[in-house]
């Protein structure tokens, strides 16, 4: 019997091992409180499924181009234009099947087997999984508290000086902690990676969930950073499966070719229902408001519940907590918090493998009567 | 400025780009017959648009399982054994984003950095530009007409007798001629891949569309095969993106921890629509009833159109045909047929580097009107 690849001996991503023990759990018929889920708790805008509903009795939806259907690359330009006063040709702009395959994309047509690609830890644990997969390697920084968890020019000279680096891949607003980037580090960043001969890429998935300052592109910093982005986070729309990349002209042609061979198509369905959640600003918006306040009330909650703040939690719906006081062990803390509060959380071990056994990543992206209930229950299983 | 990955060199999908000419072509007003395109002329069955209309209302459509929704899958298991009679867990079964999608998870579960994978020419061409994407090789031997275009045993020992394979892809109704492999022909290729330690990977996408012996799975001749389907073909989904791998169980660990760091989980409504369409059995049958009219009336105009059928047409929705009658040349003859008598069709080069040049492919998956009426302009450019 043959065995699968070694490349498949990637670990399993565990936030969701631990996602479907909680839906277990509560299919079971138990009340359980879900901070570990890193989707919102509300589906697409109701202007993306007005959208959808519009099209199934009037197109066949089939294969749109391979780079995605024109309508959504000339609005996602519009975007840009709008959002952040930045001019991307819609040439530029390829739609990808979620972030995920943006991500597949760049990574394939960026960089060639072996490639070694720059990242912090703490971060997103697909990205290293993904280049292992792809025959490519992550090159971790353990990025310091001081840093807000956050990938520095010197983490990038440290890297490579051991061995050249082939890329290097920040996230703003970050995922476990919601740190951001300030426009004079991305532009620090993308300098020093320039020196050393590495393209940047910027994942820019949580841009619209802030909470402070508005986030701004890394194409500001960078004419040529390559961005990854996604209508799942701020549109929620997360099972639609549609994001996007946008790419230096250069390096358009090499991402068109193997989108064409190794996706076809995003889903086309999918991209009418984003080209309806552009239009849908005020809803996006409100529910931002929700997430304002649920963020708030964890923040004034965690000195109650012995939690620490690992990094400033300035966008995205996570908080990055050390449970130090607690417990040295995230994934049994986790568990024992899932078995007699009721309570799902995230254990950082996925995102840093050293530090994570005193970190855990709490999602608010839920109800509020959902947090305020979750909050409590923490606070009544700690006093115990 | 950076180059692209050497990776990303692959060739463009020609059949893409004739598409993409003949498409604007038609938006720009000229009537333009599409024999080109490798799509149903219709969409999803009512059923699959039945079940995304209930559902839009009711659920908010987040991430499923990477492995996709254990109702979906449980619905494959029961049309394996309905239609073929073979019992497939359900937990053997992988939801992947479209064939392609699959094929990723697969070439990634299975083989390393450098793997060796039989095939035939003609085949289709993002087998081998997937695999060289990954880092992996095609290895093509060319079959023979006398093999209906097929690969054989004797062109597996032989490609082995040069360097070891590590794997072995047949297609079965294949992708550009519709041949068939035989319940025998499958068993000799199965054996002959084992004896040479390759898994077999089957494609099965264009099953459900034959007109003559039904399809039989591959896993009759080799219960460890792995097997590659969708919905695109005989469900008529393909913008939809929604397929399916069936593996072994020692692979299936490796397939969905790949699953879960790759795409996260495969678009949710699609697989909805799949569900639904699997119980659309009487609106896909009428279907497949009208290709069977347009595949009788294109090969009847064959001799008058002066083109040979190079392998039989047993399934899917094309006819390969030798149009070495009028040119050596089947790029310049396809782009003529297009200026000239407004049909598209497929040059054999995409399939075949070599001997297509003197094949174009014929899809006759569209209205019968459309395909009476392609066979008219032909009939009138070719006499001229």
């Amino acid at each position: 019997m043959e065995r699968p690849a070694s490349r498949a001996a990637i670990a399993p991503f565990l936030a969701m091992e631990m996602a479907r023990e909680a839906g277990a759990r509560a299919a079971a018929g138990e009340s359980i409180v879900r901070f570990d889920v890193g989707q919102p708790w509300v589906g697409a805008p109701a202007k993306a499924i007005e959208a959808v509903r519009a099209a199934l009795g009037r197109e066949t939806l089939g294969y749109t181009d391979a780079l995605g259907s024109p309508a959504l690359r000339e609005a996602l330009a519009t975007h840009y234009r709008e959002r952040y006063g930045v001019e991307v040709a819609p040439a530029r702009i390829a739609i990808a099947t979620g972030a995920s395959g943006a991500f597949i994309l760049a990574f394939l047509a960026l960089f060639d087997t072996g490639a070694r690609v720059a990242m912090a830890a703490p971060g997103y644990p697909p990205y290293r999984h993904i280049l292992t997969a792809l025959g490519m390697r992550a090159a971790i920084a353990e990025a310091s508290v001081a840093d807000r968890l956050q990938l520095t020019p010197d983490h990038l000279r440290e890297l490579a000086a051991k061995e050249a680096i082939d890329g290097v891949l920040v996230a703003s607003p970050a995922n476990p902690t919601g740190a951001m980037l300030t426009p004079a580090e991305k532009h620090a960043l993308a300098e020093t990676a320039r020196a050393l001969g590495a393209p940047l890429i910027c994942d820019e998935i949580y841009h619209g969930l802030t909470y402070g300052a508005d986030a701004t592109t890394a194409l500001k910093a960078d004419p040529d950073a390559i961005i990854v982005s996604s209508f799942s986070k701020y549109w929620a729309m997360t099972g639609w499966r549609v994001g996007w990349l946008v790419v230096p002209d250069h390096l358009i042609g090499a991402v068109e070719r193997l989108a064409q061979n190794l996706t076809v198509s995003p889903p086309h369905v999918s991209q009418i229902a984003a080209l309806g959640a552009l239009q849908a600003t005020d809803e996006c918006e409100a529910r931002r408001a929700i997430l304002a306040e649920n963020r708030a009330a964890l923040l004034a909650a965690l000195p109650r519940l012995g939690f620490t703040l690992a990094a400033p939690a300035d966008g995205a719906f996570y908080l990055l907590v050390d449970i130090g006081a607690h417990s040295a062990d995230s994934l049994s803390f986790c568990r024992r918090a899932l078995a007699e509060a009721g309570v799902a959380m995230t254990a950082g071990i996925d995102f840093d493998e050293t530090r994570g056994h005193r970190w855990v990543r709490l999602s608010y992206a839920r109800d509020p009567a959902e947090v305020a209930d979750g909050i409590a229950r923490l606070e009544r299983w700690l006093a115990r």
